[in-house]
């Protein structure tokens, strides 16, 4: 068996067949990936039975995807590219938030909040009040900007999973930013999880030896006028996980102390008596 | 925006993620495929939109295959993967010969024929009849070789295709090699035909500007003891698109003529009357 392929024309004639892709961005993308997927099959000596085993690994990835699942977004979690997109689109001002990962779980629409609210609809974890600043690198404050607010319950699921134990939008709201770009919400103390691997992605992590869990976090997706929109997480601090998340998504700069506090004026203003847990986490925008 | 992600330490995270991969040649594959993958993410400067574009496409890929249809074995053979997977595992041995793609449409089991059948089950194309020699490098004749072939028909489609105009099997045969490694049966000739453009693989030709077409061709697989297996086509000399095929699959030593014969003997044989075409093909296995 040869394995270089020396004397192949393939590789070119691929190539070649690309030079009338009308748009010129596509038609840099096209020519990079074929010229890495070559580069890849020529490196590895890849056989036809491996090539065979990648297809059906593709397929049963694609048909592992349903309204409420991305398997193929787990898949380039785990294998880190989603956060190395997030990276190379990183914004340049070190004022900036951090950004990191979408993850596969921001397939409904979270529902409109109103300021203060609770996004726990269904109880039972450990109460906690999140207070957010919305501002631009400068340090304005950004009035108006949405901020689109996901996470799992204390139990590690988001409502898409367990539609049987969590009402649709449990854990979920789309908040507006008051006059000093505040948003404030009350919800659970989100807990680590494992990403689902009862289908293909699950597969692949058992093969190379990996866990599948993701250190604790709530998501958020910030837009604001004139404003680069940032995708990220807040990171609870002390949890596990914390250095080995499951799709290489934790920034330190993204990890936040949950305090126990017993404040009755703040508990009454979000509906808790008692203890609770609050946190504050700044989400700082780049200028477009 | 950044573009290099220089600061990045993801790409060394996933890779090392691999470590505990137990088998030795999949971490060897794993790690080759994060190191391409997150090249091209850096060398193109891949942004959150691009990257959502790609997961919808591989989505709906992995969502078109059905038990008759595999769009991602097409969209491997449209990029040129699929046919430098053949030339990287393709025989030392100059005699023997040349692979080429399997293609998309291996998709049943062909129906065991005797010597001298017809695969030809819905008549109505230009009758042939085809005679293949099946040895070894060395010029050994290789009685009891299998071979698996399956073509579209005159109109240039699969019996998957159509189901409602060609029974089930049509213009497919698992044949055996006789005492001197001969393989004979009917056929009609085939004819050139666009690959299936409905789907996500058609979006892509249709956005890279390319035609959907691939030349006339029968598609084999043989089987010998001691042999590697081939994969190959004949392709049909003198047809349209063989400089052009839409997956790269032509090899000049592959293409025969269908010579136009009037021998009564012989088409008394094959059941035949009047004028039909014939081709000769040589189908040489190296030893394992």
């Amino acid at each position: 068996m040869t394995i270089d392929a020396t004397g192949s024309t393939v590789t070119d004639e691929a190539v070649r067949s690309l030079d009338t892709t009308a748009d010129p961005r596509l038609r840099e993308l096209l020519t990079g990936l074929v010229r890495h997927l070559h580069a890849y099959v020529r490196e590895t000596g890849l056989t036809q039975r491996e090539w065979k085993r990648a297809i059906g690994f593709l397929t049963a990835t694609g048909q592992a995807c349903t309204d409420t699942r991305q398997e193929f977004v787990m898949l380039s979690d785990v294998l880190g590219v989603s956060m190395l997109v997030e990276e190379v689109n990183s914004p340049d001002d070190p004022a900036a938030t951090a950004s990191t990962v979408l993850g596969p779980f921001h397939v409904t629409e979270s529902p409109v909040r109103a300021p203060d609210a609770t996004i726990d609809l269904a109880g039972g974890g450990e109460p906690c009040v999140v207070d957010l600043r919305v501002r631009s690198a400068d340090g304005t404050p950004l009035p108006g900007a949405t901020v689109d607010v996901w996470q799992a319950d204390g139990n590690g699921f988001y409502d898409v999973q367990r539609p049987d134990a969590q009402p649709p939008g449990n854990g979920r709201g789309l908040f507006t930013a008051d006059a000093e770009g505040r948003v404030r919400f009350r919800s659970c103390v989100p807990s680590a999880y494992p990403i689902p691997t009862d289908g293909p992605v699950g597969v692949l992590l058992r093969a190379a030896g990996r866990h599948p869990y993701r250190p604790a976090h709530i998501h958020f997706v910030v837009s604001a006028k004139g404003h680069v929109p940032l995708t990220t997480h807040l990171f609870v601090a002390g949890g596990d996980y914390l250095d080995s998340d499951a799709v290489f998504a934790v920034r330190p700069s993204l990890v936040r102390e949950f305090v126990r506090t017993e404040d009755p004026a703040l508990a009454r203003t979000f509906g808790l008596t008692g203890a609770f847990r609050l946190t504050r986490f700044d989400l700082v925008l780049e200028r477009t």
